[in-house]
Order: C-alpha cells, then structure tokens, then sequence
C-alpha cells in the first residue's frame, strides 16, 4: 500500500482559501462585532484584550465599524455598568436588521431582528396553506414583508437580508424547496416568487429551530440534537456550534427512522418510519381524535385535562421517539437532546415513555433531554437571527465595503 | 422575546483564534505543504497560482520549507513530468515518518509512513489480545514499535508522532480508552503504558479507518459514513472532509442502533441492536459455526462455497445492516456509505439484502453503497497517514520552529 498523500481535501466553509491582509481584515472586523455583540458595551481596550490584538489594531477596526454605522460609541456622558463610561462602544440598534419569515401549514409569520437580538416587528397570520399552491402563499407572505420592511424603514432601519424558514427540505444552495409534503410543494424555487431586493437564504424550519435555540437558549450546548414537529417530524444536527446539512442539504430527517421495520407503510416508501407512531396524524388517530385547526393545543388540552385516550396515545408516540433517538445517540454522541416546536408543547406526557426508552437503551451514555423555552416561535426567530449573524461574520460585506 | 445576540459560539477547531502575522504564515506554509503534497512536482510559480499568493511570498516559504527538510528541491538535471526541471518541488522522502499502531483483537501492528505516503516499514504479529490484560499488550506493542523506529532512523528517517487505533471508544483528547468490550478492557489511558518520546493520539479503529478511505480511496466523497466490523460494528461518519466525532468523543456507534426494538437483549443494556444480528457472533451463530481463528476468514470461504446456512445468515446480517443503515442515511445524508474493515471480505453476500432494505426504505435519496478497496489495513493506515496529515497541516510545530 503506497497510495500518496494525496489531494488536498476542503470543507465547505472556505477555511483553506488563501490569508491575505484583506482576508485578516474582515476576520478581525468580525472578531470586534462578535465581542462587541456578546460583552458589550466594552471599551476599545476590553475588546483588544478578548480578541488578543493590540489596541491600536482593535481602534482602526472599531472606526471603520463606527464609520459604517454597526458599532454605538456610547459617549462620555452615559454611565456604564463596566466603569469605562469614557468610550464604551455597543452594536448599533439603528442599522441593520434581518427580516425572518416562515411558511408554516397553519400560518404565516415575518419579523425583524435588530443586531442587539430584539425584535422590532412582527406580523403573524393564521392561513391554512396545507395543499395551497405556492404562487399564493408566497404572494400573501411577500405583501406581509413588504408592509414590515415598510415600517421598519420608517423607524430608520434598513433590511439587510431574508431568510425563510419551510416545513421540507431544502437544497444546500439555500433557494429549492425540494419537498414540502404538508403543502404539498416539490422542486420549488423560491427567489422568482419572492421578488425583492434582499439577499435570500431558504431553509428547512427544523434547522433554523435548532439554530434559535443554540443563539437564544439559556443553556444549550454546542452539540446537541433538537428535535420538532409540526406535522411531519423534523430534527436538526448542531455539532461544535454549527448546523450538520448533509451532502444534500437533507439531514436531520429522524421522523423516517425505522422504529418497527415491519410497521406500517409510509408515503416515504418505507414502513414502521416514527412519523408513523409519533406524528400528528398518528397520535390523533391513536387517541381517537379528528384532525382540526389547532390540533397540538387539542391534544395538550385533552391531556392536561387526563383525557386516557389522549395520554396512551401520548405514550405511545413518546416510546418510538425514545427508539429512534437512542439510534440518533449512538450515531451522533450529542450532549443533549432538545424537543422543540410543537413538541414542547406536548413534552409533560411524551417525556416519560420517551426518557425511560432512551436511557433504558443507552447506558452509560450522558445525553440528558431538554425542552426547548423558546418553542414555536424557534423558526422565525432562528431565520431573523440568522442575518443578524451573517452581519457579525462579515461585517464588511453588508457595510458594502471590501 | 428580545434575547440578545449574545455569545460568540467556538467550534473546538480554533478557528476563531486571533489572526495574526505569524499565525497566518504558519497556515501559508501549511498551504504549501499541501499543494505539493496533493500536486508536485511543481515549480514555486505552480505553486503560487494553486493557493494565490505572490511568487515572492511563496518563495519565502519554500526557502524555509527546504531549510526544515520538508520540501526537496528536485534540482535543475532531474527530468520532470511537469516540464519545469529547473525548480521542480516535492515533499521530502528524508525527512519525517508517521508511526501508525494497532491494537486489534486478533493481532498487533505497527508501522512508518513517509510524508509522500510511502509506508517504509512494517510489522504484523498474529497474537490472541481478547480479554488480555492492556499492560503486556502494550508492552508488546511497545516493543514492535521501538524495533521499528529504530529501523527507520537508520534509513535516516524520523519519527514525528504515534497514532494507535484501538477497538474501543476513546475521550475526545485522543488519550484515554473508555471501553473496549472485546479486549475487556475499561477507563485505560495508554499514553503512561507506551512509553516514547513520541506525540501520542489514540483514537478508534473506525474513526482511522475512514480517515484512510477519505485520504487514500480512489473516489471518496467528503460525506460519507463508513462502517467497519472486526468483532463488534463499528461506523464513522466523514462530514465536509472531517470526522463527526461526537461530544464526548462517542459518535458512530452504528452496532447498537436499535434494529427491532424488542430483538434479543445486548450486553450495551438496549434490546435488538444492530450487533444482535450483524455483529460477528450473531452471524456465526446464525450459521451454526463455532468461533475460531479467523472468523471472517471462515464465513468467507463457507459463503464463498455456497454453504446455505452461512448464505442465510449473512443474508440476514445484510438486512439488519440496511435497517440501521436507512436511519442514518435519514439523519446524515451521507454521499455515500462505504463498507470497510472485515466487512469488505463479506460484501458479496451482505450487500444484495443490504441495498434491498436501504434503497427500498430510502426512495428518493442519492446515496450509494461501496466496498472499500483498503479493507482490514485501513485503521493503520488511518493512523500513521493521520501523522503525516499533522504535518501537512502544521508544518513550523513539526519542524520545532515557531
């Protein structure tokens, strides 16, 4: 065996393209905007020590940041907590905002995130776009953004990017929704019907959950496996602060792990797949249940109110999600497992059945289960946060400079 | 919810570390290492258009490259392929080795790999290590290795770091083996056991193992999952041209994904794993056989005899493999999964139940099944070529400058 070492391997992420003093530049400005967002407000000398430039370094790269109009210099005057009121600089609340949005089967929802992480508008409607094609939809939704950037321009803001979170699968060039079943969407590229001029990014929504909850959560690792469901079962992968995409864009599908091999069939093609014991129409039908608006909030409320149908079913669904997720720990090795979304919601009785599964099947791992307090909201904000994100790694970019 | 921006997340990569001068031409020189070890011989103006820098920048790396040994230049009387005989450079043959180790159940192996992926020297020994105490098998290991390094000095080599691959689950700072079942062994840390001088990481079989097939197969995807088995199964999954090794250093433990959730118990505490069926017991029981020397051996040249029963229980091996394989096809969305280890001496009897479960469950997902060509010598492949990649990657840490 003489095989050569061989052809230099990349990753996606462009980390070997070549340094150059431009190239250090940007990364440095990004290092500023990130302190600056996570410590702040700090003066030019507490930003230089946490970064590890020198404070000359760090002042040329806080003027261009103020010059752009993504860093506040507080000003003598103000009193500031870290007793250095003299220069005490904070992420701007005036510039930038990322405008989030979300196709849901049941609503549709926009909002705008500020760099300091508030949100400075929001609109939510409740549209039943299950099987509606997506001329409509997206018509309806670009309206509700318009109307949104509208008002946020107004109060001296200014967009700077899109992002959309869908219930399906999406390609990795963030644009083609590949299959949407619950809206019954395939091979739909989204930039044509959302005319606008902002830089558009498209993901799935169990993604831009997981992504929420590693930017909002209280306590989130840096490796964890958060788990949704609107109507199909959903999961994202964070491993080492960042979202595993798989080749195609395509992973985190948990709700088509083999539970039972020889259950019953799924439109996916296989059979006894956890969608089929522990998705929405699985659990109504367990408990007995027609399917109507607000059908997680139904099951919550026949549960809470000791509904025994409701809470087998429940248990039932919490059983198979506990199999599929010891497949997805011995694989994975997270530090935790977050449920998210609609799930949380239903937690108090999916959680026994589910942590009895899990820990009976993995001893002697340490994966504990989490509920997620950000819940539904997680998609739309995780989508508006993201652009806020893409504004602190690379700040020039959005600044128009280079 | 007006949570902050806040908390700049870390990968465990470093990469956010502050850029600096020197930090910069430490990954430039690493460029260079690469370019030439992926393309040369190549003249330093071939070089300075692969990574895009100035000629005269990369002159000024390459000086200190041939300084340290690393590089060679080829000089202006060697006839080159490429046509620039005047200044052709390629990565020493000289200079440093990457000392691979394995520690395997039925044998122990070690040996030298030069910076062009030559391996230099190499020794195998047949030798039953199960349910072995760790202190003489190392101690044994120990031996083979001082035998072998003090071979390759004399051929003017030196050795720059030693890399084990065991069969167990090992911590995440590559030291400490948490479980080894077949070997019996618990919570040993091997780096006060193998005395040397040398860098030491010990890592899985698996995780080696597919390194090998990242750097040395012919057609590798950067996204796949390879699946090996010596006794127990184990699997590795490659993302974006890296090992997923999980919180704790744990990811990939394929064997016990639940197969049929109330299959027979597993020593792990789960029920119907993967290794319940497919693990080299299970299949040699399914076939009636007693174990003995070499298994795999056995079972191959039974299938290979067209004895029925062997045929029956690898066919049901294979069906159990494409179960489990479907869930993390479903999670990871892997370009493709590759069968290594002993599993590649099966393939010919695993994959038509295998590929019939997977592709069956799996409609829709592009992801394709191969036998790996390296085979049983990949985990010390794996791990000696895995030195010689540090060096790669840092050449100045090699090179004890700075």
């Amino acid at each position: 065996m003489t095989a050569p070492l061989h052809e230099e391997r990349r990753g996606t992420n462009g980390a070997r393209l070549p340094d150059t003093q431009q190239g250090m530049r940007r990364r440095n400005l990004s290092r500023v905007m990130h302190t600056v967002a996570a410590h702040g407000p700090l003066s030019r000398a507490a930003v230089a020590s946490h970064i590890g430039l020198t404070r000359a370094a760090v002042s040329t790269l806080v003027d261009e940041l103020i010059r752009t109009g993504l860093l506040d210099e507080l000003g003598p005057e103000r009193p500031s907590r870290v007793g250095r009121p003299g220069s005490a600089l904070a992420v701007s609340g005036r510039g930038p905002v990322g405008i989030g949005a979300e196709v849901g089967v049941d609503h549709l929802a926009v909002c705008a995130v500020d760099l300091r992480g508030e949100v400075r508008a929001r609109t939510v409607r409740q549209v039943g776009n299950r099987h509606r094609a997506p001329e409509p939809v997206l018509e309806e939704l670009s309206a509700m953004m318009e109307r949104l950037c509208a008002e946020v321009r107004q109060a001296g803001l200014s967009p700077a990017g899109l992002a959309v979170a869908v219930p399906g699968l999406v390609t990795r060039d963030s644009r083609t929704v590949v299959r949407a079943p619950n809206l019954g969407w395939r091979d739909i590229d989204l930039a044509p019907l959302l005319p606008s001029d902002l830089p558009l990014t498209v993901d799935n929504e169990a993604n831009f959950g997981a992504l929420a909850e590693l930017w909002l959560g209280a306590d989130t690792p840096e490796d964890f496996l958060h788990v949704s469901a609107e109507i199909g079962i959903g999961a994202a992968l964070v491993v080492d602060g960042r979202l595993l995409r798989g080749a195609h864009g395509f992973a985190g599908e948990l709700g088509h792990v083999p539970v039972r091999p020889e259950g019953p069939a799924c439109p996916c093609g296989g059979r006894g797949c956890l969608e089929q014991y522990a998705g929405e129409e699985a659990v109504l039908r367990a408990a007995g249940l027609e399917p109507g608006e607000d059908r997680v909030g139904l099951l919550a409320d026949r549960a809470a109110a000791q509904d025994a149908e409701v809470r087998h079913a429940l248990h039932g669904a919490g059983t198979a999600l506990g199999i599929a997720l010891t497949g997805a720990v011995n694989l994975l090795d997270p530090r935790a497992v977050v449920l998210g979304g609609a799930l949380s919601r239903l937690a108090p009785w999916l959680l026994p059945s589910l942590e009895r599964e899990l820990t009976g099947r993995t001893a002697g791992r340490a994966c504990r289960v989490t509920v997620s307090e950000i819940g539904p909201d997680g998609p739309l904000l995780g989508a508006a946060h993201s652009v806020m994100r893409a504004v602190l790694d690379d700040p020039v970019a959005v600044a128009g400079g280079g």
